[in-house]
């Protein structure tokens, strides 16, 4: 394929109609306010369940973000998640997995590029699993996609919040010094469970030890994310990872407690100059929505916070402190970055972005 | 020492006269709280700063915990810390780090016996550091003590909250499996800085990512903790620990993610049996602060969680759950206390009920 | 009817037989810990939705409680809601406003008197809606709703758990000097709403300024508590109210900002004398669940506090502060209790203690 | 004076010196946010304690709001909180009331403008106690104290927080139907403390239902906010009120359940629109800090909440919601509000724009 060259802003007229799949909930809105004012894409539908369809959108949904309800979409009527019903070159899905596991293939069938928060496709061989500033060429898997399944169109996932945060702030380590070991703890946010979620009874001055299937998720996503593309296949990193993952009295924004064994040896100061000075491939684009940088190290001993830090880069930073020896592994340290929009809508989008930009999105 | 046999609770004008160092803190109300009813210990003296002497307890004190206030015992006037104003066998001592160091010898220097929750003297290598279930014979470098200083009293101490969960909850596995590999990471309660503390603008719906010197002592004192007496030593035990310490919006109650690599291969069951199934000295001596079992095995997936567990047995069980494979060490788990009850003024109660019925407190 | 004298406790195989209705939910457990050791009930059935029918305790229920799950009876089968399959004299009812609305009235035609926390039956003009401190006399309507409805047995409700707090927290006042005006502002706990209730993403660190139905039904409530009873009907009292009810992120406990004009004169000093020395009929007669002193006056400024407070009692006590001048009604102050044990469980147990030795609950 | 015209912004060099008396607290570090990127106003000093003088911003103060740290101005040096050490024609004070008392009237006395969230001078007859929206003809009262105290400058504050958010909702109200009484139930938000302000042991999970001053304060300056002024002096409204201020687990933003009786009868359409339709003098003005509208209406009934809406307007828009009869005094409704931006930061800037369109402050 070749790669378009878009001017930035283009036309609104000119911009790409996209679809949002699952756009009432708390991952759908977080979509809908990203793309209402986004300079490449232009909502185009806004999808629901059945229930829903025919209705306004400020109507059917119950509105849950700061800012201008809705992002001036509230008049938009919900259609079917159905590609007949949303004329829509990309589409964006914040659908469950069951759903998503029915619905995102009929988008690919149909000819959209699918960017999905949904786990069900995460880990089949032929679909990209991506987080741009991580392994942006493992995009060239959607080749493999669209002619084993026959798909004009095909599916693109970003992985699970607590993985994302975790790969982007080791992504300098890893690019600098390579990753054999990884332990993992976490202080998940309740906005990672959706909506309702967690009832206020379990969480308010309390800590929930378990979130079904967490651990398993990130155990098996980060090997394919820092895997190495041969051919036309991904290797999985030869890595060995822990994690425990509980969940905390916070709204936004996901914690970890990292230790890394590094496969080179490396000073403190060798580790943090690699940690500032890492740029991926977003910020060399300069794609919309990377931030700049996308790993922000902290020297401050009591930083990352998530109630103070979790909004930098409109919540697409990643940040680093606490970088120390650990008597295990080597190294530890504390990451954090917004499970939301890094971890959930923020990553679609950036991954749209940058398939749009390598060419990888056919037009409607 | 001879072993003096308690009957229990013994008449209330026999019960031994013990002194409160730093009464009006978080820990000293709770110290107080506990001894108001002890059937062994009765409260001779409660004594705070100068700035605070010959007032009433009630006057001087913003009592902050559930229940009667002041224990009943508001009526009492403070007196300086000093063993002259204190006539008292036994001292517990809720003291800062500086204060302790001058006013615990002193003590200890006119014959009292020193239980403190201060971190002043818990690593000099002639001063017991107890978790009564885990190194009751570490008791016995109290005579060392008394002979090199030549204090007919004498300072035990329990080690800080987090360390007295950790080695709490891992006694049953050391004791049957051995322990040569620990990851730790804490999310601690607000209750462990102390009143005020953390400001509710750093810790309402936030993380908090550092404890100033708190893994620092866990890496000092857990080794020490397991150690084996030879002799009149305590040889540290021969194990690495990582420990992450990090504050979350709790009140009391330290949640910790724990890893370990065990010195003997073990089945699933078989650690759940040594948990079930373990007792320690204070339970085989019924101690009064002996919780019973001293460490609980939560079968359900979401526990142990603060809010619900941290109260059982006093605040003195440790409670052990989401027991698991570890891709990294062998085995994971969640474990949980009260960095208040077991984790301060309950260890050093229970502490001296240890030290008493093996006859290390000399009389008055 | 005829008072029974009851010893207390008596012995186990002697005590009343009791179901609980909706045993499973968060009001259920209340009642089944409270009742697993009543001296004067004992617990023959758990019900609970047909769903659990047949089911464990243990296995159909969450248990949400501190202390010993399940209070002992997690063996205990589950039954269906219905008066065949409970062998009780006394049913304890956690219902639904729907369910209740079908189920009580049948375990009431067989003959078992239900002690109701729904809001199905409280305005029914033959029901006695109860507070024993405040109006212990209305029970008396059993009398005419037997009469006109053919049971052999009765419902009995409890307040709203705001309307509960307030008009216990009033009582001494109303008693001494009559209330004509109330403006009530209250800050509710999140365990008001039930489990799983408000979901953690509205509530961390937020107010919700709206909860349905409650300002409705206090306002009609606190009028029949107050009313006297003519003959065999109850007169409302003549008081004009208004209630603004947000919800704010605590766990169990409302707080309530009110102001009172009252009928006659009086100083701040005869206020505090009638609430210091109020008491109630359960405090006469020395009931099982009667705190004492049922309303507890604070003098410190910064009291009551719902984490402080709350579990006074057993939950019972309802806490009373900041007594003070109001430039519009007269007085203000700030009243506390717990809305699920005061306000939910405690209160239908109360009630039905209350009912037992006034001789109104037939054997079954 | 004449009212001078200002190119919005003006050139960076034309911009108006202002130093910000009190930098390094939370409401300072609000201050020095908002006027980094000022349109008119240029920061020329931060000013903070003795001890802190000389050192570098980003050194002696610890940043706590998100965004860029220290607003780009983390290597101004401070300097002492004195006129001749801050060449700035106006002053903006974050401090402390006791050194307010001291250093205002020093800076007015030098020729500054100062505008002050300090309650030193809110009460005194000559000083301007103004929100803008609600009474900006206050600010004549300025020429009475430069006579009366001979100043070249002058001091204008704004009022108490709570305070603030109640007129400014209120204002619609009082301008179209007068008020003749108000009743206030606060829920305070931590902020409001500055910082360190509550502890968090006090706060987590709970309500305090003292906050010193705070019902004082409100009771004394909303009638001198809602006078008229009469030749030189300000005649205080005839209104009475009753407040209760109670602090709950918010981070930011006051919500206020409130009723009021007012002047003339109206419908609840009339209300609405009277709310709606609300513009105040800093939009008319267009003033660079005021929010459009200046009070926002929300008609869902779980609105406004403070973690939804605190940030709209930049902190400054006021919500109002939950109009609704109430039975005592007319009408009752829930306001909410930033209470660092409205309630002080943001109230100070906005009255200087107010003061500097309107001629009243002197240049340097």
């Amino acid at each position: 394929m070749v790669s378009r060259s878009l001017p930035s802003p283009v036309e609104s007229k000119d911009r790409i109609p996209v679809a949002v799949l699952g756009a009432t909930g708390v991952v759908g809105q977080r979509f809908v306010r990203r793309l209402a004012t986004h300079p490449w894409f232009r909502v185009a539908a806004l999808a629901a369940s059945e229930r829903s369809e025919g209705r306004r959108y400020d109507e059917a949904c119950a509105w849950r973000l700061p800012g201008e309800p809705y992002a001036g979409l509230g008049a938009l009527r919900l259609v079917a998640a159905d590609p007949a019903a949303c004329a829509a070159a990309v589409a964006f899905s914040a659908l469950d997995r069951a759903v998503a596991e029915q619905v995102e293939p009929r988008f690919a069938a149909a000819g959209a590029t699918v960017f999905s928060n949904a786990s069900a496709f995460r880990m089949a061989d032929d679909v990209p699993l991506v987080v741009p500033e991580v392994n942006a060429d493992h995009l060239a898997l959607l080749e493999v996609q669209r002619t084993r399944r026959g798909w004009p169109g095909g599916i693109v996932c970003n992985p699970n919040c607590t993985a994302t945060v975790l790969v982007t702030a080791l992504a300098p380590l890893e690019q600098a010094f390579g990753i054999q070991e990884i332990f993992l703890a976490s202080y998940q946010a309740a906005s990672g469970a959706g909506y309702p979620g967690v009832a206020s009874l379990d969480l308010l001055g309390n800590v929930v030890p378990h979130i079904r299937d967490e651990e398993e998720k990130v155990a098996e996503e980060v090997p394919k994310l820092f895997g190495r593309r041969v051919d036309r296949a991904i290797v999985p990193a030869a890595l060995r990872l822990s994690a425990a993952c509980l969940r905390v009295p916070v709204v936004d924004g996901h914690t970890e407690a990292i230790s890394v064994r590094l496969r080179t040896e490396a000073t403190l100061e060798e580790l943090a100059a690699a940690i500032v000075g890492f740029r991926g491939e977003p910020q060399r684009l300069a794609l919309p929505s990377a931030p700049s940088p996308p790993v922000r190290l902290h020297v401050a001993p009591d930083r990352p916070q998530p109630r103070l830090d979790v909004d930098e880069g409109d919540g697409m930073t990643v940040h680093v402190g606490r970088l120390r020896p650990c008597a295990l592994l080597g190294w530890k340290l504390v990451a954090m970055g917004s499970n939301v929009e890094r971890g959930a809508a923020g990553a679609s989008v950036l991954n749209a972005e940058l398939a749009l930009t390598g060419g990888w999105i056919p037009p409607s």
